[in-house]
């Protein structure tokens, strides 16, 4: 099978391992729900590697990722017991976030978006983890809550070893631009269309 | 967000709680690696569901996959010790099957993908398993080793609540066709095209 295969060297100074290693700002966005499995299936590679992963929801529904946010925090409660893998730390901010004295006030999903990214802002300068998971993080951005310039320059300038994923629709030119990796999801072919509902496991 | 919006009703005499909760079979297929990561991403929610997750790997290399594979021997472990989750089990091609007596031994692909599938259809047949991951299926299809008319027939009966996840590239169309979602993974920019090779933690 091809795939891994390079086809072309690229002239910028850099090793091989420099390269092989450099952090990686990842989006993947598209029309399909599996924008989001498919970063947490990359986030459960870094927890492999014993890196800590932060996953940080944009998202109004408590409901949403359930399956995949009780088996971080089992693997997260693992890494705690045992030190296999790496930490893990869930956030989201449907029920306000929770390092928020907020937490529970429902309202401005504005003030509460801005808040969640200065967080994160505040986190990778003082670089906390090394997997972020931003998810739904370009809607907060689309509806001007969240600047994308300060976004991309905050990315642009992060040192260490910080590898950010972040997913969602319409993702801006600018972070596209900004991205090392552009995932899209299409759907071919989904029961949706046929008036099957989502289901348990499968869709959450 | 509109998604998850059913916009039609189906005429198949079916109630909506048995449309939710029928079993798929899930293709992931394109040409980026994003395909098996998102499979995983899914299984991971059936994890969590405590399902019985079963993943068979056709690929040739010990070194793929090694992040998802210690992350869901980790959950696997967990719901032994805790009835957390689901059981998990892990099986490669690449070694030789673990449930096989012919272990180690290299060299007839076509007969270890056969013996592969042949160890899935019994599981099938027994409902061992809620959610089957067969990664990287599609090849012994495509080169003939395994008959796709015998997969899809094999899906078509199967019984109970066994959902299955099939990856890879090129699908075959009676595969597709018999598909309950089908979804593609498109590259708009990847590093490997600049030269950069895969990392750890984010490649495997």
């Amino acid at each position: 099978m091809p795939q891994g295969q390079v086809t072309t060297v690229p002239d910028d100074g850099l090793t091989t391992r420099q390269r092989r290693n450099r952090p990686l700002v990842v989006v993947h966005t598209g029309e399909m729900k599996g924008k989001s499995t498919a970063a947490f299936g990359l986030a459960l590679r870094g927890w492999a590697q014993g890196w800590s992963v932060g996953v940080f929801q944009f998202v109004k529904s408590a409901r949403w990722r359930v399956g995949e946010e009780a088996a971080f925090r089992a693997l997260g409660r693992l890494h705690a017991e045992t030190g296999e893998g790496g930490p893990v730390e869930w956030h989201k901010m449907g029920e306000g976030w929770s390092w928020s004295r907020k937490r529970g006030s429902e309202g401005d999903h504005a003030a509460q978006a801005a808040e969640g990214w200065a967080e994160i802002r505040r986190r990778i300068e003082a670089q906390v983890h090394e997997v972020y998971v931003l998810d739904e993080f370009t809607y907060p951005m689309k509806w001007g809550w969240v600047e994308v310039e300060e976004v991309v320059e905050v990315l642009a300038r992060r040192e260490g070893r910080q590898h950010v994923i972040i997913t969602g629709r319409d993702a801006a030119s600018e972070l596209v631009a900004a991205a090392d990796v552009v995932m899209e999801t299409t759907k071919v072919k989904h029961p949706m269309d046929f008036g099957q509902k989502g289901q348990r496991g499968i869709e959450w």
